[in-house]
C-alpha cells in the first residue's frame, strides 16, 4: 500500500520530520511518500497561509496513491482533497482527535500561536463530540522556531500539564506537525496519552484503505463537475 | 463610502447581475465597485472550485475600499479575507442569513446542486443559532444555468415553496448570487420575506461601516505573519 | 424612511441618550423618533422590570414607522412587537450580537447588575451561533447610575479589558443602551471593536427597510388572532 | 400545604377546568386555589397575547401561598413570577416535559394553533435536554373551541397518534391547559403516557414544597430592586 | 402507594440513611421499602463498580411496587430497569437534576471522588437542558467516609460555597446518596437551594404514580425480548 | 500483536462470524483472539440484556492482550472495561462511526430492532460530531436470525437505499456485529462505503496498539479504587 504523506508547506526540512514520524509507525508493507508543498508558504500559521496553502495540496492530490495524509494541524483543504483524491484522505488534526477520543475521556491541545486556537475549536466541533475537545492552548512559539529553538521541547510539555490541570483533560493531541518529536517524552514526563497527528493519520489512512473503504461519491463528494479555471490557475483545470 | 464586490467566479456576465444587486440597494453616498476574480473557477460548484476561488478573492481584497462583500453563497476564503483587508469583509451566506434571523423564525435556504447543500448547513451552524436554519433544498440547476434557462425562476419559486411546507420555516434564503433576480417575485408570490444574499452583503457591509465597525486585529484576525511565498503564488508574499 | 426608537423604560433622560445614538448613524435620509414608554419602570433591571415594560412597548410600536428599535439590551417584548408592528422590529442585542459577529470570533458582552447575565446568556443562544458569545461580565453599576456616576467609564472599560483576557474574545458587546456614549472610547482604549446595541440596531432596521423585508407573516408572527381584554389593559384589545 | 393555580386568560369556565385538574391529583392536605387572572386577554394564542398575560399573572403571584402553578402553556411571565412569588413557581409546560421525561425516552407536544408552535419548541430547549422533545403538531383548534368543538378530543387524539408515529416518541405532553380532560382517553386509546401540564404541576410544586426547596435569591431570582412605576401599571411598584 | 428504594451497593448502614432521607420526605399514605442490594460492590465509585452494581439492582426492581428510587447518583441499570419494573423509576440524579431546574437558573453538582466527575456531566447532558449544570466539583472523600469522617460536612459545604462562586450557580446537587444529611445546613448556611437526590427521587416517583404515569412500553422500554440466560446469571432469564 | 476480539452474548456461532470479520482485515504480525462471553444473554436486543451482558464482558477483559474489541454494536461496559484492561479497548459502534466519519459527510445506521434505535443515537452524540449520525434505521429482524433469515441481505439492503435517500447521507454503518457479512455486498450495490463494526474496531484498536496509545489512566479511567464485592458477583472483587 502506498500512503502520500503532503506536507502543505514548502519547508522541506519539516517534510523531513513528518517524513519520519509517519514511517516510525507504517505498517510493515506500507510505503510512506512524503512530499512537499510545490506552491504556496513556507510555514502555516494564519487563515491566509491556510487558503493559499491548499492549491498545492490539491496539486498533491492529483498523484495517484491509495491513501493521503494532509499533514498541517488546520488541515486545509481537506474536503476538496477529498473530492479529487484516488483514495481516502485524513487530516492530522482529524485522526489525532479521532485517535484520542478513543484512549480517554477529554483531550486538550497545545497549539503553537495564539491566533490558530479558534481554528483547532472549529475542526473540534467538526471531527468529534461535544465535550470532547477541553480545551485548546498555545505556546507562542512560531511553527519552524519549534525544530531550532532549544527550550521548545520543555515549553510544550510544561503547557501541556497547565492544560490537564486547568481543563481536567486526560489526553493531550500536539497541535502541529512539527512537534511530533516531542510526543514520546511527553508522555513519559506527563503520564497520559499523547497523541501526535502525523502518526495517527499515517495508521489511520492506512486502517481506512485495509478496511477498503474510500471517500463517497455520493453527491457532497463526487468528482467536481468540469469547468474551465483561467489565469494563475489555469492548469487546475479537470476535464 | 466605497465597497468593494467581489465575484469570486471568473463569468463576467454574472458579475454584471451581482452588481446590478448590490448598486439596487446600496445609500445615496455609496460607490459600489463590482469586480471579476482574475483567476480561477468559471462558477463555484464543488469544495474543489471553492478552495481554488480563494486565491484570486485575496487578490482582489488587496485593493484598498471600505469594505468588501464576497459574493458567492459558500462565502470562500472569508477568514483569511478578513486578516487581509482594509475594512470590514461579510460574505453574501453570512449576510442573508443574518438579515432572514431578523424577519422571521426560520428559514429555508433554496441552493443550485445537492452537492452544495452541506456547505450550507455548515455555514448556517457557524453564522446563526441553532434551529435558526430549518432545511437546504437544491434544485439541481447549474450555476451558469440560472441566466439562461427559461424555467429557473419558476423552479426555484416551487422549491422555496416546497421547503416553506416541509420545513415549517417562515423565510426563503436564495443560496446563490445568481438567483439574486429572482428574491422580488419569489416574495410576491410565496408572500414571505426572500433574501437575496447580494443585497444583504452590500447594505450589511454599509452598515458596518456606518458604525465605524472594523474587523477585530486582536490576535485570530491579525495580520498574518509574514513569510515566504514560492512557486505560483509566489506573489502573495506579504511584508 | 421613519425608524422608531422606543426607550421601554419611562426614564426620558435615558431617552435623549438613546436618541442621539441613533442619530448620530442614521442615514441621510431617516428620520429618527425617539419616544419614551409611556408606562412601566423607570429602569429595566430584573425580570419583572422586564415583563411589565412590555405593554408600553407594545403600546409604542402601534403607531406606524418604517422600522422600529427596541431600545433596552434585554430585548422585552420581541416577539409580541414583532406581530403588531408595521415594519421590521430590531432589538438592541440582537443588533449587537448580530454586529458583533461579522467583525470578530467571539464577543464578550459588558453589562449592568449581575442579576442580568442570565438574560443575556438566553439571548446570545436565540441569536448567534454557539460559541460567539463567550462571556457576560457585570460591572455592578445600576442603569440608572451609569450617566451620572463618574467612574462609571472607567469601571466598564476595565472590565472589558478583564472579560477579553478572560475570555479570550476579540469584540466587546456593550449590554445596556445607557452605556452608548462609552463606545468610542472603549474602542480607542482597548484596540478592539466596541459595539453599542442602539446604533447598531438603527443602522441594521434601516438596512432590513431598505432590502425591504418585513417581518414574515406566515404563522408565527402573522396578526395576533383578535380577542377581548379586559380590566387595566382593556385598551390592548385589537380588532 | 396552599397551593395557588393562575389562570393566566381572563375566562372563567378555563379555571373550573383548570381547577378540575388540580383538584383531582393534588395531596391530601393540600389546598388548591384556582385564581382567574384580573386583566388581559380571554385566551392566549400569540406572543402579544402572552405578553400581556403576564402583568395579570404578577399581580395573582403577590398573594402569598406555598407555591403556585401557572396554568398556561406558554408559560408566560415564569421569570418575573420567580422573582417576587412567596414559594416555588411552576409552569405547565415545563411540569409537563419534566415528567414526560422520566417515563420515556423522548416525546412530542399536541398544541392548538400552529402559531405556537415555536413558543412550545424554545420551551424544551430551556427545559429537557436535547432530543427529548422530538416534534412539536398543532390541531389548529382554538384555545376556547377545546371545551365546546365535540369532535376535539378525537382530532387531538389522532394528531397524538400521528406525532407517535412521524416522530418516534413514545410519550404525549398536551400542550394547552383546556385539553386537560383529554389525558385520560388518549392514554388509554393510545397506550402511551399523556402527560395534561396542570396535574403535573400540580404535583410537582407540592413536591418542591415537600422537600422545602424554593426559588434561589442568589443573583438572578433575587427580589427585583424597587423602582418607580408609572402610568397604566403605578401600581406594580415595589417597596 | 409503596416506594422500592434501592441502594444499588451492598452496605447496608448506607441502606439506613437512605431510608431515613426518604421517609421524612414522603406522603402521609406512601410506605417506603427500602431494599440493600443482594450482590455487587460494598460502594460504588468508579465504572466498574457501577457495572456490576447493576444486576443487584435488577433483581430488586423484580420484586413489585408502584414505583422505584435508584439511590446511586451515577443512576446505574436505570434504562434496564425501565424495561423490567413494574411501575415508574426515577434515578436521584435525574431526579435532584430535575427539581434543580425548578428553583434556579443552574446548578452545580458537589461529588466525592474526582473520578466521577465525567459521569455527572453525562448525566446532566442526558437529563435537563443545555447550561443547565453549570460545574461539577469533586471532594475526593471515599463514599463509605463520608458517613465517619467528622470533617466530611464542612469540606463538603465549603466545596458548594467555592462552586456558587466559580460557576456563577444558584443551586447546589448533592452528589451522593450519602451526602443527604448534609443538605439542610448546606442550604442554611449557603443561602441557596440545595438538592438530595434520595429525597428529590422519593417525592418524584410518588409525583408520576400519583399522575397515573409509568414507564412507556412503545418501542424501547417495552420488556425485553425472552432469552436464555447462561452461567452465573443464568437466574436473569425472563420467560 | 494479540487482539481479543470479545462477542458479548453467548451464542458461538455469532462468535464465529465476529472472528472472521476481524480476521479478515488484521494485519500480518496479528493475533485475533476471539472468545465468547461466559455468562449472560443469547443475545443483545435491550437495555436489560446489554446490562447483564457486562459482567462477562469485564470477565473477558480481565484476560491480559494488547487490546480489544467489544462485538455488541451498543458497546457495552465500554467504560468498565476501559479501567481494567491491559491494552486500548474498543467498541465496534465507536470504532464504525469514527470510521464513517473520516470517509463521508453524514452517515446512517442500520440497525435490527427498533427498540435499539435509541441506543445507536446515544452512542453517536457520545461519539461523533453533531450532525455526523443522521438517522438510525431499524429492519426489525432479531440478531439470531439475520444469521438464518434467508431475506435479510435483501432487507438490509433495502433499508439502507431507503435510508440515505431519507436522510441525505452518503455512508452506512451496519448496526450489529450479525450483519458484518452483508458489507462488501451493500457496499457494491448501494455504490456508498459501507462500514462493519468488527472490522473497523479491529484496525482502528490496532492501529492505536502501533501508535503506542493506551487508555489514560489520568483520573477517570484509573484502575478502580479496590473493595469488597459480595453474592453472586464476589469473584469480581479485585485487590
Amino acid at each position: 500500500m502506498r500512503i502520500r504523506v503532503i506536507n502543505p508547506n514548502t519547508t522541506e526540512s519539516m517534510t523531513a520530520l513528518i517524513e519520519a514520524s509517519a514511517r516510525a509507525v507504517a505498517g510493515p508493507g506500507t510505503v510512506v511518500e512524503a512530499v512537499t508543498s510545490g506552491m504556496g508558504p513556507a510555514s502555516i500559521e494564519s487563515h491566509y497561509d491556510e487558503a493559499l496553502a491548499v492549491p498545492g495540496i490539491l496539486a498533491a492530490v492529483a498523484e495517484p496513491a491509495d491513501g493521503y495524509v494532509l499533514a498541517c494541524f488546520g488541515d486545509p483543504g481537506l474536503d476538496a482533497a477529498r473530492e479529487v483524491a484516488s483514495g481516502p484522505v485524513v487530516g492530522i488534526a482529524e485522526a489525532a482527535m479521532h485517535a484520542a477520543a478513543m484512549v480517554g475521556r477529554g483531550f486538550s491541545v497545545v497549539t503553537t500561536l495564539s491566533r490558530t486556537k479558534g481554528r483547532a475549536h472549529d475542526l473540534a466541533t467538526r471531527y468529534v463530540a461535544a465535550g470532547a475537545c477541553r480545551g485548546v492552548h498555545a505556546c507562542d512559539i512560531a511553527v519552524l522556531d519549534l525544530e531550532h529553538d532549544p527550550g521548545a521541547r520543555k515549553e510544550v510539555i510544561d503547557l501541556a500539564r497547565h492544560a490537564l490541570e486547568r481543563d481536567g483533560s486526560d489526553v493531550i493531541v500536539l497541535g502541529c506537525a512539527g512537534m511530533a518529536e516531542f510526543a514520546a517524552a511527553a508522555s513519559a514526563e506527563l503520564g497520559v496519552p499523547v497523541v501526535d497527528g502525523v502518526a495517527a493519520a499515517t495508521v489511520l489512512v492506512e486502517s481506512l484503505v485495509r478496511l477498503g473503504l474510500r471517500t463517497s461519491v455520493r453527491e457532497e463528494y463526487a468528482p467536481p463537475p468540469p469547468k474551465r479555471y483561467t489565469g494563475l490557475l489555469a492548469d487546475f483545470t479537470r476535464s
